[in-house]
């Protein structure tokens, strides 16, 4: 975190060469004002403005939602691949094997106290039912210790969660572990609460995780709004029975690629900033959000930088991962296969947050390379993005970052992300090509000059 | 609308009288402070708190929703017949003939440029498809003077509207005629985007009105952000075709009835304070804000009434409408046959747009009637909802303004209400306890003071 005051139990001499690297670097930082306003004019009131946008919504409205494993997938790999290569950057594919979870038919309702239909999204590594489906009593729980309070209850029924939503990192703990959790109890599936501040009877969906040696019994998320309704029939008494059919299953890993493009440094082109989104999405909604913005915002930085013939000291590289939505897959593989060069990566960089209107970033780095990034981002002000909120977040990046080497997200303002995540919801309609063309300015900025300065950030 | 300077054109003698008369009634109504805080104290923090609620959720947690034609609508009047009766009020039934539009299975996709599944709603009133299903190319348009000006192209095809949305009470015009305005034009079918400000992939249904003399064809609602990709799909240049099957039929008229519910005023019992909401629903979601709320303050505000042992001069009537949905069925039949006592009914009253966070009534009424009803929002000083908005709106209540009885609508706080409208998103999860016991108390004193009141309501 950026230090405001000099610490007391610094030497003198410290803190004055501290001082003078700070104002030196202030000084070559401010010097890049000029380009900084250039590809922030190109962005957003030249010829690209609302390029980012306009290519989202080419690239998902011809292929629509790309669940790994998918021909979907498939497609958009080689959708990006060729549409950066005419772009002109200098583009290839890195091979990843990803789970391939099939979603099948499925279908829920309430056969007791009165025939309900229930809207429901299987979990994905959920298995699925027989195909005559369950058919099963119901235990409504409103969180993990009511469970373990009336665990005797729980045999043999359907556990039905009706957690609260309190932020997305904690409720998500029964998306990932409700089925264990249930399971271990001798329940036949778990229907989970959605993981989302507000619904319109709508499910959402999401990757599970089974326990070792627990009994893997099917999981869906069903919508707020049945959950709340089965909470209430059981509270006043009433028997619940629910019909549960899922056709999920788990196929043989499938055969996918990250998709590497890069402008190449000229004076040290080993050294990289890495610039990111993942291209997969869950098999709902058009994966427009979560993550084709920070996706298309990753390209366009290259593409503005590439435009106004700029080529900086390291080199800029974005990958859209594959496989993030089953666990970060093809970032984890990536990290494995280039930790080698860890002394080469300067930033790494992920928008998977949303492409909404950005504030500025969210940054993990050592006290000085806040230092240099509190520069950095001053650049922004002409779009008052000029935020920098220590501690980043970023499931792709988290590998480097535990690695110590500096991270930055998007970071756009509180908006309705999680409304729309893993849902049907998930479609053009939540973007804005403004917003987008603020978002692309901000990451080529970001990105270009990093990538531009005498030195690597400090780790 | 209350006019707070004197007019000109009056003479003083006028002028005085009129200021005597208005100091009369202001002290004639501020007698009722003690009975009105009364209702209140019971209804927001005594034992009727939460009731509204409670029942509404009862009701529709047992009954579901209940659209014109259905058992569910019968066992809902069977059911509020039977709870208002236990309440100790006087209850019956008023025989009403209604529509019975059956649903049928319904399904649609875009077949090209790429599979994708649309999520529809029928209309009601709407024929369906052959069991085979329409396959035909799209048009879409953004408004009928787009349509207009090119109707040389709607011969034979799937006429998409992709309207932007202004207010409900003009864009619902698309819901309404749009099946007739393209089939004029020789389309085979029209899909509507829904009428609504916000959207999670959500499709809104409602009644559409098909023209004499033109070929009905089927009219179905489709999202948002299905009509939004159709719009840049066809922007594009791109060809798109869609497959349209729906089983809608509509069966002869069904028996149904309006349930009425009375406390028989002591001095004047055929003179009428009429409170309404309607019992009749669409078949998706659960009806609990259209308008099982509206039912059960309705309900609710006799019951308070009746609780503290209260009886006006006049009788306090709820009528629980039939077939609103379906165009104003019951309410237009009951105006028919009780408008031969024209006379005797003092205030007509309706909550059909939430029960959201009262604000206070919209009223309709004479110069003179304003004034009474300026005096009796004050006493509703204590739960902060003493607005009087001149002009109501109510389907239900219609016929009666029209015909110069003073008419009062429940006024709620600007709300999500058409976010969840004719949806699957109607359900107790938008309702608020609190809320719902604010409306019922206002609901309630409004009822009663002007009930007791020495005089009717000036027409
Ligand atoms: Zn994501
Ligand atoms: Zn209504």
């Amino acid at each position: 975190m950026f230090r405001r005051k000099p610490r007391l139990n610094k030497s003198t001499s410290l803190k004055s060469r501290e001082a003078k690297i700070s104002l030196d670097i202030a000084k070559e930082v401010t010097a890049y004002a000029d380009v900084a306003k250039q590809i922030i004019d190109l962005a957003v009131y030249g010829d690209a403005r609302n390029r980012s946008y306009r290519r989202l919504a080419d690239f998902t409205d011809t292929i629509g939602n790309r669940v790994s494993g998918s021909k979907n997938l498939e497609m958009a790999i080689n959708y990006m691949y060729k549409a950066m290569t005419v772009d002109g950057l200098d583009v290839h594919l890195e091979p990843v094997k990803v789970p391939h979870w099939v979603r099948g038919k499925e279908s829920a309702e309430i056969v007791q106290p009165r025939s309900k239909n229930l809207a429901i999204l299987g979990l994905g590594s959920s298995v699925g039912t027989p195909p005559e489906g369950i058919q099963a009593d119901v235990l409504v729980v409103q969180s993990f210790d009511e469970l373990k309070r009336r665990g005797s209850e729980a045999k043999g029924k359907i556990v039905v969660y009706n957690q609260p939503f309190v932020s997305y990192g904690e409720t998500v703990a029964y998306r990932a572990f409700g089925a264990s959790e249930a399971g271990k109890l001798g329940a036949v599936a778990a229907l989970i609460r959605s993981v989302t501040p507000f619904s319109i009877n709508s499910p959402h969906t999401g990757l599970q995780d089974y326990q070792d040696g627990v009994k893997k019994i099917p999981a869906a998320c069903i919508t707020i709004e049945d959950a709340e309704l089965m909470w209430r029939m059981a509270k006043r008494g009433e028997k619940i029975v629910v019909k549960l059919t899922m056709g999920a299953t788990t196929l043989p890993d499938a055969d996918s690629f990250n998709t590497v493009a890069e402008i190449k440094g000229w004076q040290h082109p080993e050294q990289v900033v890495l610039l990111s989104g993942h291209l997969d999405s869950w098999d709902v909604g058009q994966g427009a959000m979560d993550d084709g913005g920070g996706a298309m915002i990753s390209w366009e930085a290259l593409s503005l930088i590439k435009d106004l013939g700029l080529r900086p000291r390291r080199t800029l590289r974005t990958v859209l991962w594959t496989g993030e939505e089953q666990g970060g897959v093809g970032s984890q593989q990536y990290f494995n296969l280039h930790k080698v060069n860890l002394s080469n990566f300067d930033l790494v960089m992920e928008s998977d947050l949303g492409t909404f209107r950005p504030v500025g970033l969210q940054f993990t780095g050592s006290d000085a390379a806040q230092k240099v990034m509190a520069e950095v981002v001053k650049l922004l002000a002409p779009i008052n993005t000029t935020r920098l909120e220590p501690h980043g977040e970023g499931t792709d990046i988290y590998p480097w970052m535990n690695a110590g080497i500096p991270g930055a997200s998007l970071h756009v303002m509180d908006s309705r992300y999680f409304w729309f995540h893993h849902s049907e919801g998930d479609t053009m309609t939540v973007q804005d090509p403004h917003e987008m063309d603020l978002c692309s300015a901000l990451w080529a900025v970001v990105a270009y000059v990093v990538a531009d300065l005498e030195e690597m950030l400090p780790r």
